[in-house]
């Protein structure tokens, strides 16, 4: 096949549909079926309520079947900035949001504003690996930068890592995959490094409405001048159900809102109209539902948590919002151990080289579960097949 | 601001969206409303069976609302199988067909899996705004290639542009800006020329739908080879008015696929499910209905091709699908016109400097005006206001 751009053939394919791909084939007793803790995706629709929202802006909105602005309706970006100014003790206004096709096209848009071919930008490891792949097509490169203790990173290690090249640093929290919940003080002193070397700190919060802890979970929105350097980005996908719909946010300062809309332009013109309105209806009328659906989330990590701790052998490196990051105690690497699980424990989970670069030791030694989608009942059956498991 | 990716800083800002500028503070009185010809969008919804589909759906399909596969769903990549090899007489088949968060997306597909920073891309001008702006900021040089008659571009001047660096040949027929309809034999020819020096042929066909003529608009599906050099894109935005929903799709050879499957993957995760459902409703339901879209949109055109050759001292070098392209007849450029036609004949159209290198002689003279969006009463009544207008 001719042409091909060699920076994306020496991207890797998608890790969860690669993991999909193990599935063929594969049949699962009704005794024993399939567990699947691969993908950070809910597994139920959203409420009634949300669903017959939909329904009738699809019936009666002739505006929900046609364009909408590029950076976002009006409303939605309002009402963003509204519950971002209340929930994180700063004053956001609606030019500082833009509605993006899902949180990974937030991701595209930031790097796009800040890095080109040949810069870097620091990402912890294990990463997230769409995050990976984006920098790798653009041809930035994905500095690594190993994790402290509890999986969170240091920004002193990150400052022996910063080159004349480097334009970002990027934090995801909660993290994907490896559950961790940043102190607020590694924000800040994230933040601090960034502000000193003029560059721009991606924090990525997808997993912001699971994070077990009370308030915000970050000041950084109160510092007057964060728009010079903080980049925020969200997912309405996983608070409401709305995977299927596509709906993310950016959140950053109006000069740089310039750069994301001639981006967002070119890549989605904009965002669907029936998933902007399913959020702004779950934003405005399912605060109860989704603080439930949270303390059900806190819950399974319990659950999650206790369960791996006592697995003879295994370790949990961190546990939190929608993932367990855990070492397993086979002699054989986790990408073999990811495949054989779907056979014989018919479990599909990430292996830890889904996330890291190949030469890393940890690796091999690792795997990523997305224990959000599974209650309690199926989080216990994961653990009695894991025990019994026979490497 | 710090960083700020110079790539993407020096691509201009999104037309349409600096043009709806233009109209802030600009009150247009009842007995002289607005007429909007800037943008290629249907003004009204789709007709009520696909709005209750869609509707339906939401309601009792949960899948509607979670994440489908990264090409897209299995049941309209069929349907596009099935009808491109009955149109273009062919033999295509599911895994042919990746389905896009619209065709903008799907042409930023198409030049990931081709090209990369440095490369360069053949153009004809005028070209989509969307099209160079997506090459710019991927650091691929848009090399632009000038129309014969009829705006038609010529395989033989193309030949000329090819360089070392060469790695695609970019159409769009019928086109935007133009409305040109390239003849087959256009298509053959650059088909020919991209197989003789192994580059890929990327066909935008957003507009098939409205082709005036009958029958293929090209063969080059009939080549059991063609998925070693051709890219074809497509929209269900205009043929079923679900710009709102952006559903577009790419063509091309399984091996491309994966390819393009690392893009969407890291870009989109997926397509909206609900403008899939539509989508696949309205290539089911709609033929008829879409027959009788296609005859008024012709009808449209004819309208305005008459219109514009009575205006005296306008030249129509391009009418079809839904655009003209038309030269003006004053000695004023063509966006300091614009903006005038704004405030003192209201109407809203953009100028051939939007769609040509600034260095262009062609640029100041020209304009597109969108006239598909407009009904022939409208059309008339633009033809008026253009009349009588003084620069």
């Amino acid at each position: 096949m001719l042409p091909l751009n060699p920076a994306l053939a020496s991207t890797f394919r998608p890790p969860v549909m690669e993991a999909r791909r193990w599935l063929e084939g594969v049949s699962f007793p009704p005794e024993r079926p399939l567990i699947n803790v691969s993908q950070a995706a809910p597994v139920e629709p959203p409420p009634e309520g949300l669903r017959r929202a939909i329904a009738e802006a699809a019936l009666t909105r002739p505006e929900a079947h046609l364009y909408g602005p590029v950076l976002g309706n009006p409303d939605l970006r309002a009402a963003v900035a509204a519950e971002w100014s209340r929930a994180y003790g700063g004053t956001l206004s609606p030019d500082h949001v833009a509605i993006t096709q899902g949180c990974n096209q937030a991701f595209c848009a930031a790097i796009a504003t800040v890095a080109g071919q040949g810069d870097e930008v620091i990402i912890p490891v294990p990463w997230y690996f769409n995050h990976k792949m984006w920098l790798e097509m653009q041809g930035v490169k994905a500095v690594p930068l190993s994790c402290g203790p509890g999986m969170v990173p240091e920004a002193e290690a990150a400052a022996r890592l910063i080159s004349a090249r480097t334009k970002a640093l990027v934090l995801v929290s909660p993290n994907n995959p490896s559950g961790a919940e940043y102190p607020a003080e590694t924000l800040r002193d994230f933040y601090a490094l960034a502000q000193k070397h003029g560059l721009a700190l991606i924090v990525d919060e997808t997993y912001r409405d699971f994070d077990s802890r009370d308030g915000a979970p970050h000041d950084l929105f109160a510092d007057p001048d964060w728009g010079d350097t903080l980049i925020q980005l969200y997912s309405f996908s996983k608070a409401y159900r709305l995977t299927g719909h596509r709906v993310g946010a950016l959140i950053a300062s109006p000069a740089r809102m310039i750069e994301v809309e001639k981006f967002l332009d070119t890549v989605a013109i904009s965002t669907g109209q029936l998933g902007q309105i399913g959020a702004l209806w779950g934003m405005t009328h399912l605060r109860d539902w989704l603080a439930g659906e949270r303390a059900e989330v806190i819950a399974r990590r319990d659950a999650m948590r206790a369960g791996m701790e006592a697995l003879p052998g295994w370790t949990v490196k961190g546990c939190g919002a929608y993932f367990a990051w855990v070492e397993h105690p086979f002699a054989i690497s986790s990408a073999e151990l990811a495949k054989r699980l779907v056979r014989e424990a018919g479990v599909l989970l990430l292996p830890g080289t889904m996330f890291m670069p190949e030469t890393d030791p940890a690796a091999p030694r690792h795997l990523r579960i997305a224990f959000a989608n599974v209650d309690q009942a199926r989080i216990q059956e994961l653990m009695t097949r894991l025990r019994t498991f026979q490497a």
